[in-house]
């Protein structure tokens, strides 16, 4: 690979995440704004813009790009919609980070977005599964809970981990996104609310699973060059991965790891010349609470197996040895489905330039994203360290 | 901008174009296999994957990416799904172009493809209206054969045309597609047949109109140095360019001409280092025969206005002056919306390796590819150099 620049965030923003009234374009175009705004730059000096988004369809507006450009009064200026399931976030991000690194533009607006809570559960459940391996899973009735239930079911079964320890990842989540005004829960939970709440999936209960959100999330991706220019405050991208999976879960060999994501996070540590003990706080893919498990043995920040045992211990707590998922994550902040990879570096951006409140990761100088779609089937893991 | 690496074509293959009984995740498949075999090369020295589609949810399969490298053997390999209305396949095509230039990938497969005349037309038309800027546009009734309509007006008023020039357009097409064994309405039609043909949105009629199809269309993409190796045919990527213009027709300053086409033209003519009378051939976006004429105008193959003189005088006939859409262009060859670009770029290939057939641009040297989104919101258009 060859990195022509240094490639930086400069400027971040989110609409609130949660039931959203506004169209599709409105809070793809509210976000975007938030993001320029906080950069401090004029939107003339963007040269281009990655949208990612999964259903356009549901809210009747694909094409967002040329949409979103008319109406920062830039129309002369490409754009791009780009989709990998829930993971659409990261893998723009990447799309734009590269195109930065290799010197094609100097100054990128990156926007996620999604609104589909107005289709009502089943539509959303419906659209949902589209995302799996279809011919597989999604018309044999194999959605997402469900394909979770499975691996969740052999973690409990392979690693002596109880339902217990699942509903400790949802409190701890809730307890982050108790502090984070743009969350869509913004409420705390007990252990006995998630083991008494209805079972979507055994041993999947309600609040195991992350909601179906609405919500956008932006960020100004620049040059080093560019940041130190404008003079704000900026973060620096250090490293940058992705990686497959086998699309249906039957294809894997084992059902306690997602390959893609020690694919993508081999490759990120590998560019950033670090390794995972030295990422201070990650936001993870925390669809279900079974999923944020499995992610932080598969990113190298626990054993295999062990996972489950630093949660127990509240070792993955906000300002314990590794936060994970200080925003509240999918779990509580929410997931507006091709929002959540670009949310997830607002986060980072916040956290390492000192606006994340309540909610700050003390000291915190590497921040780790890591994003994936559907159960795993693609993924991407983004490092950051501040300057 | 920095190019490390020359970028080639080096395999391509496509499904017919038409209505198509298999389904998307099999059409896309089918298609990249064709491009493998095409380029001798073993799916395991693929990199990535690039995917252009819009609709997956209307065969009820998005995030391609993953299914498609499982089916290929490779899953482990990331792969993404990019969207930007009908011009999905040449943006997705520019990005993996970027991705190769900037030396990020060696070998890339870059898959356009789409599946929805199952749906209906009706709902293939709803579908195609939220590509439009939908709050100006499609909720108002304006879906694109009104809006080619308004421009087709324009131009009958400004330049002195008739609508039996338009029809002329239609007829070459037709001619070059008759040609083409993958096209989806393989048959000639006389300037009468247009004429008579019912009216969908006046002054044009069903002729005029490219038809709702189904297909995919595939091609390898790499490094000069990874062609060399591999010693097949292969054609060299010298311009590309993108461009925008403001979403909704109504912003525009002229209903004759679209920005986008203007802008990135010029850059790829600039990056490539000619202008458009070195140009040999080019396959156009002609989803109204209108936007064929002013298509050619915007890229400098003619005057603004004098387009459609050019078509009286048969200069832009297979062999002519220039010709225009050899393969029979959307009008005949069809316009599977997302597998479109990358179809282009299928023909191009064909034509500077010989593989064409009876509709053989003779001599050709250097062809363009020329494909937008909407009405022209999105454009990217490239250009390709025998070796």
């Amino acid at each position: 690979m060859t990195f022509v620049e240094k490639v930086c965030v400069l400027g971040a923003g989110s609409t609130k995440y949660g039931k959203l009234a506004e169209s599709i374009a409105d809070i793809t175009t509210q976000a975007s704004v938030l993001a320029i705004e906080n950069a401090g730059i004029d939107p003339k000096e963007i040269k281009a813009s990655y949208i990612s988004n999964v259903f356009g369809v549901a809210d009747k507006q694909v094409h967002l790009g040329p949409v979103l450009m008319s109406r920062l009064g830039i129309p002369d200026k490409p754009s791009l919609t780009i989709e990998s399931a829930c993971g659409s976030g990261s893998v723009s991000f990447r799309e734009a980070y590269a195109n930065v690194a290799a010197g094609f533009y100097d100054c990128l607006v990156v926007t996620g977005v999604e609104k589909v809570t107005h289709t009502g559960t089943e539509w959303t459940t419906t659209y949902f599964a589209y995302c799996s391996d279809f011919f597989y899973e999604g018309q044999a009735g194999a959605s997402f809970p469900g394909l979770f239930a499975s691996m969740a079911r052999a973690y409990l079964t392979e690693f002596g981990a109880t339902e217990e320890d699942f509903a400790r990842v949802a409190v701890k989540n809730h307890d982050n996104g108790f502090l984070n005004p743009k969350a869509h829960m913004q409420k705390k939970i007990t252990i006995d609310d998630v083991m008494k709440s209805p079972v979507v999936a055994s041993p999947l209960k309600l609040y195991d699973c992350c909601p179906f959100s609405d919500g956008a999330s932006s960020v100004i991706l620049c040059s080093e060059k560019f940041a130190k220019e404008h003079g704000g405050d900026y973060i620096e991208v250090i490293g940058s991965g992705r990686g497959g999976s086998p699309a249906a879960l039957q294809g894997r060999e084992q059902m306690t790891t997602i390959p893609s994501t020690k694919i993508a996070a081999a490759d990120a540590y590998k560019m950033a010349g670090i390794t995972a003990k030295d990422i201070d706080f990650a936001e993870v893919h925390d669809c279900f609470t079974i999923a944020e498990i499995v992610d932080t043995e598969d990113l190298g920040f626990f054993e295999k197996g062990k996972g489950v045992q630093a949660v127990r211990e509240g070792r993955t707590n906000l300002n314990s040895d590794i936060s994970i998922n200080p925003s509240g994550g999918l779990k509580s902040k929410g997931h507006p489905i091709g929002a959540t990879g670009v949310g997830q570096v607002v986060e980072v951006f916040d956290q390492l330039t000192g606006r994340a409140g309540a909610r700050t990761v003390k000291d915190a100088k590497i921040g780790l994203t890591h994003n994936f779609g559907a159960t795993g089937a693609s993924c991407a893991v983004h490092i950051f360290q501040s300057v």
